[in-house]
């Protein structure tokens, strides 16, 4: 309809790539062509390549509308159909058409297989073909011509077939001169001509001016640079390579899509591939790398082994992203691309969980308002409000109805006891369990009053806010298995208690359907890549101390169909292993009924010695020596302590256990090799080092030939508890056999909750321990593997609609805060270049 | 790399249809393509239609994937660079592309010939023409065929220059007979001519099974189930409509898309179209409908009228959509389609606001506790960091000091006067004005106490939450002119003072980068489309009561530029004219520079009844008779009162006005025709009733050409005050001219207020009234054209960032609250058809 703008014209030319190898070639020119793509101030791009590195990939790269030459399929479809409307016409055929449309018939015989000829043996072979594909509209006319003029083909062979018995066949050198010389029709126009060739010779000079270098870049790069200077491929041409069909995929942008969940029915009779955990030893402030060995591992599958593998890696929360330094997207030539769409909003999942959780919490509020300020009758009456003189039960409220086991669906049959049981939830303020969440560190919504405002009439409440993965909604999309499951689950949510000691839900305030409505896309898993362009699912980030902390069951399943039987699916679990391995493996995969085929423990050097006995660490001051220097006899200790402690209890749950050494640079061979030795002595089908960090998949190639043997042993995978046994004896299963404790102490006050919990039916429900992360103990500075001590149960929550109980352990922290200089300082975006500057 | 799962077909065998018109038949027909597209248990689309309806739009709707045919663009170019890997082979030329595998050359020549004829004649052309690109690489051998086997195409003329002399032309009914009984090759193998006829049966077969029948849908359908019904084209079509390049659109899902802003640049010389703003006489709660207006005027003039036009919406909150009934999508068949989805996340920009303005928030609190407990010396070693032995300021941290007066750039030079003048803030803790925000209508948040646990050190501080859309930061990106402009208004938003009196800013927090970052995708348009199909901007959505309450300046401009100079861009102003037309124009058209060319006014019978004296109503109760039966008095005192007084404010600004009345069922004729003649006695251009609600664009028809008509009048805009007055003057004159007060009435208090805004250099700021919209008056009982009062101004603020100052004229709630009866006890979500249920 409407007229494009003119054009501008860029090209490409990409020379002396001789050095290269061929696919290193044709994946830079690739990269170029998506930036080139992508430039609002490229109108159209001419391939002037090696005809070797025009692959089918490579010009299908391109988008048709900047296809100057008209060869990628679409156009050339197009062209077949005669559908010119769309696109660039190749500058030779947009020259015949306008020679056709002023000449018609006669001149047409002549210069349709002047075109069709010259193209044939003048190009390559795809940009003669699209103008075959016009030319050919008028073969029987070029079968019918007088004379055919043959240019820059002396060679070649015309099947007699071709041209009519008796038609001059004309060879020349210089187009121009020949046409004119030797074939002399009254119509022929001579500007026509020239036409055809000033466009072809404008569009020359163009190309020639412009010259994209492809630069070697040096490797001393940060994280955004490193993942700035890979451009990720289309999401649309990743979620093709891994099978997936258009209509399972919803892009958000460039690179990152959600997958629909009816990709699950579809793949249901595949069989499951490999199932790897990532797990790591105690925590330390110098870290472990899981996120980068998981990406790593991937990689090296992929890329470089030539399996179908996938990584499953939970969503960041935004709060530690502006506060202190840290992602999840892994690092250095290990990352999930781009990082910083990986990083801030993604695709929204964790803003959803705000606006749904948050949604609950004006719920109870204002229905402790509307419930302290009417009678019976009112409430009821506005509850169930006549309409156009008709009064009845939304299916929720009939929900709430048989609850209460009240089977009726007229409302003006119920009794006034009925009625006042009905409309009354009649919350305890002092027993709302529920918080409001954000996604930010702001400590000061640790504790609140709410409700000070005149207009609530003095219902003051003292509350908080959490940060928004704390929420019990993203435990609940982490352990959901499909739309129907995770709607009932945000429906069990208990909220709080009422005054007589009931537990009130969700589905009782009226809410749960608005909660899962605003949640149901969040429930689609987010597809990225990784630096080397292999597929990532990332999905829900259930905070690892209050929840399980770890990524979805949904992304889980789907990936392990999308990899088929060979491949893998590498997922990682938050925390030391004696938590969130513990928990993924009687929490998540009980919720999914999934069975982990190799768990990879993470360990670094510098860990291993702290947990051996090496002095402490304080953030900015300068790293002590044992940490930099070769010291086997602390490394030794490390590993006879933690590591082997968290390698049994991977074995405990009958999985092998393959150990990845994250290899620094300042580790000595001696060190390394000691790590190695001792891990398998204490039951590790295998040890490795990796250097991924520096070398992406590459560096990670010797892990995933152990995880590949370690994947092909029978597992006797078996859950630690069964979750009939008493919640006490839960408790102390954990304690004992995980954490290595003497036992449990359970204070009366934290029994007479697990009587409430039981008469209430959730006796049943797994455990998801809230204890410190920095020791297998519940003292955050015994580090190795502590024992002779007696773990405290300081109090004890439910998840009901998540579905676990959760003793804690201590005091743990459900919103963190920013310090003095959050590393927002550095953080801001170019107007003009629109990149991010300081992101990590 | 992995194998598709085994396919299931489905067919499309549309029919009957002979009594829509032709492209109401393409139009179903898309519909139903689109939904098969989407249908995850649909493998594959078999095209069985009249020819006439197969055009190039419709087949190329069909997904390459699906396409059994090999008919789309995508399909019939792979086929022609002989790329078969992706989609599918059409079934005959599979067979043959078999047959030629098993049988070589010889039986080639035999074949191909058979096909391709068979395809030339038997099928539309399409389908005969994929086939022929397949034979076409096969057209020598062809020629030199010795048998030529004519199917089904008994009177087809075989060129003589296609065969070889002497060849024997085969022309056969029966097929498989034919084939077998004429033609005895010793090579022919039985089986692989069933197979090409097995291979065809099966297909038909499969086809039958499944009829897709196209009802004719009654109308008395919700909003809900009109959107639902018509299935919205995919976004990139309709970005390749209005003429948007693929790399200037991020689609997020398959109906909404994010524009980028690089458009404006290719665009910078086209001329601007024509630029309506709708708004509406003062509001009742009868509702006049200017959201339906916008749309139905956009649907009659690009559907119907056959004009480029753009409607530019405000993108609604959340919280109202769960709270009481009420969206902002439009209604009847005047909407903006899919409306769950512009109702609920849309493209995450509020949640963006909501997440930027939270971490200002957080920055504040974070930053007064570290003040309250570090000496200068050490907030400053904690603030500038010695990072490997260096200390460096961060380029924010620099433009701070500049601020300062301080032009250092090395840390250690700083005097102890500086460095505490550059550490310290010293905000005052009883004079912070930022709030937080939530896009939940959370009344108990209105006021609340933050900072009680104790790890804030009793730092705790009365403050509150408003809704996301009040946030400062939806003014500006309302107001915003490119990213850079933003990023410096967000660094100038002034979140409180200190104890000096200074203004503080977020660029002195730090924070200004940041929240730029978080709102780097916000600022770009989210491209939807209406119920018939034309485009429309949704951006930006900031509060009218306190904000200026447009939706943004580069929506706007976007799509002046996209609908060319003899186009139309349809705006939409908050409230009535008095308030969100002041404000466009003031404001908004000052920011942007653009010059509005009509306004349309909305009105309706109802509402003009009760300006002109007619009873109040109460939700839920019946209404009263007066609004029912004809009562032409009512209506014209309605008219001759607020109704005037609207056209004369629009007029002030010397934009043509053309009065658009919005028709319900209950209006009478005489009623109608007096509005719309009292309206062009006051002054309106023209004034015309609409029927969009139930006829969609054809009932804007009149609307559209009153306006097209009053765009060609020749305007002469100005503004209503120049910025360079006292600000006291500024509100003077606004309610003298635009409210028809006396006189303004400044407390010592507002005018101390005024005095430091002049001091700080914010005097020559436009002003953005917050006042009832209930009344022209600041009385929200006065309804008509109020006159004799004098306008209080209770209190003044300042919206830095956003750039303008706002008296307070009584008391603004910027936080809704939650009725007894929320709407969300109807929301719910189908757990199979993920179809969602009552959300209006």
């Amino acid at each position: 309809q409407r007229k494009p703008p003119k054009l501008q014209f860029a090209a490409l030319l990409l020379h002396s790539f001789a050095m290269f190898a061929f696919s290193l070639l044709c994946a830079k020119i690739i990269g170029e062509l998506l930036k080139l793509n992508d430039d609002p101030k490229v109108s159209g791009v001419y391939l002037h390549l090696p005809p070797a590195s025009l692959t089918s990939r490579v010009i299908n790269t391109l988008y048709p509308e900047k296809d100057v030459d008209c060869i990628t399929d679409m156009n050339m479809g197009r062209l077949v159909q005669g559908n010119l409307s769309r696109g660039f016409v190749p500058p030779l055929a947009g020259a015949v058409l306008s020679l056709l449309q002023k000449h018609g018939q006669f001149l047409l015989d002549v210069v349709s297989l002047f075109i069709s000829t010259f193209v044939l043996r003048g190009f390559n072979s795809r940009a003669a073909r699209s103008i075959l594909m016009l030319c050919m509209f008028c073969l029987p006319q070029v079968m019918h011509a007088d004379a055919l003029v043959l240019l820059g083909a002396e060679s070649m062979e015309i099947p007699s077939t071709w041209v009519r018995p008796g038609a001059a066949i004309i060879r020349c050198e210089s187009i121009l001169k020949s046409v004119i010389a030797q074939v002399s029709f009254s119509t022929l126009n001579f500007s026509c001509f020239s036409a055809l060739f000033v466009h072809w010779l404008c569009l020359r000079s163009v190309f020639l001016n412009i010259t994209v270098q492809c630069n070697n870049k040096s490797c001393s790069l940060s994280d955004i640079e490193i993942s700035r200077a890979q451009t990720p491929k289309p999401i649309d041409q990743l979620a093709a390579e891994i099978g997936l069909l258009p209509e399972e995929l919803e892009p958000y942008g460039r690179s990152k899509a959600k997958v629909r969940l009816s990709l699950l029915d579809r793949l249901h009779s595949q069989p499951d591939g490999k199932y790897i955990l990532v797990a790591g030893i105690t925590p330390t402030p110098l870290g472990e790398g899981k996120s980068t060995v998981t990406i790593g591992l991937v990689q090296a599958m992929s890329a470089h082994l030539k399996l179908n593998s996938f990584a499953c890696l939970r969503q960041p929360s935004q709060g530690p992203t502006f506060g202190v330094k840290g992602g999840a997207a892994g690092g250095g030539y290990a990352q999930v691309i781009p990082m910083e769409e990986f990083n801030l909003h993604l695709t929204g999942d964790i803003h959803a969980i705000t606006a749904a959780n948050n949604l609950v919490a004006a719920a109870i509020d204002a229905r402790m308002l509307h419930e302290a300020t009417q009678s019976d009758k009112a409430l009821f009456n506005r509850l169930v409000p006549s309409v156009n003189g008709v009064r009845k039960f939304s299916p929720i409220q009939i929900s709430r109805l048989q609850g209460l086991g009240i089977h009726k669906t007229d409302p003006a049959s119920l009794t006034p006891q009925e009625v006042s049981a009905f409309a009354r939830l009649d919350l305890d303020p002092s027993k709302i369990t529920w918080h409001r969440v954000v996604d930010t560190n702001d400590r000061f919504l640790r504790k609140i009053t709410v409700g000070q405002a005149s207009t609530e009439k003095g219902q003051t409440r003292e509350t908080g806010f959490d940060i928004a993965v704390a929420s019990e909604i993203m435990a609940i999309l982490a352990l959901s298995d499909n739309l129907g499951d995770m709607r009932g689950r945000l429906g069990r949510m208990v909220v709080g208690t009422s005054r007589s000691g009931k537990p009130v839900t969700a589905e009782d305030l009226g809410v749960s359907g608005a909660v899962a409505v605003l949640m149901k896309d969040a429930i689609k898993p987010t597809l990225m890549q990784t630096l080397e362009g292999t597929p990532v699912f990332v999905h829900a980030g259930p905070f690892a101390n209050i929840a399980h902390g770890n990524s979805s069951v949904l992304a889980d399943k789907l990936a392990l169909k999308l990899v088929g039987q060979d491949g893998f699916v590498v997922t990682e679990a938050g925390f030391g292993a004696d938590i969130g391995m513990e928990k993924f493996f009687n929490i998540k995969c009980r919720a999914s009924g999934l069975k982990p085929n190799v768990v990879v423990l993470v360990a670094t050097v510098r860990a291993l010695k702290m947990h051996g006995g090496g002095p402490n660490v304080s953030a900015g001051a300068p790293l002590p020596r044992e940490y930099i220097d070769e010291n086997l006899s602390l490394v030794a200790r490390g590993c006879r302590s933690n590591l082997r402690k968290q390698i049994q209890i991977a074995k405990l749950f009958g999985v092998p256990v393959v150990v990845a050494l994250n290899a620094f640079r300042t580790d000595t061979p001696a060190e390394i090799d000691l790590v190695c030795q001792i891990a398998k002595e204490c039951g590790a089908s295998d040890a490795v080092s990796c250097q991924h960090w520096s070398q992406g998949g590459r560096g990670c190639l010797e892990l995933a030939l152990a995880v590949k043997e370690a994947a092909r042993q029978p597992t006797n995978f078996q859950f630690l508890y069964n979750t009939e046994m008493p919640i006490v004896e839960k408790i102390r299963t954990i304690a004992q056999k995980v954490y290595g404790a003497d036992d449990i102490e359970v204070s009366p006050e934290v029994q007479r909750k697990i009587d409430y919990y039981n008469h209430q039916g959730y006796g049943s429900l797994p455990i998801c321990m809230a204890k410190t992360h920095l020791s297998l103990s519940h003292m955050p500075d015994k580090k190795g593997a502590p024992t002779g001590f007696v773990l405290p149960i300081r109090d004890i929550r439910a998840s009901v609609g998540a579905g676990f109980i959760y003793p804690l352990v201590g005091t743990m922290s459900t919103m963190p805060g920013l310090p003095t200089r959050p590393c927002f300082y550095d953080i801001d975006i170019d107007p003009v270049t629109e990149d991010i500057i300081g992101l990590f």
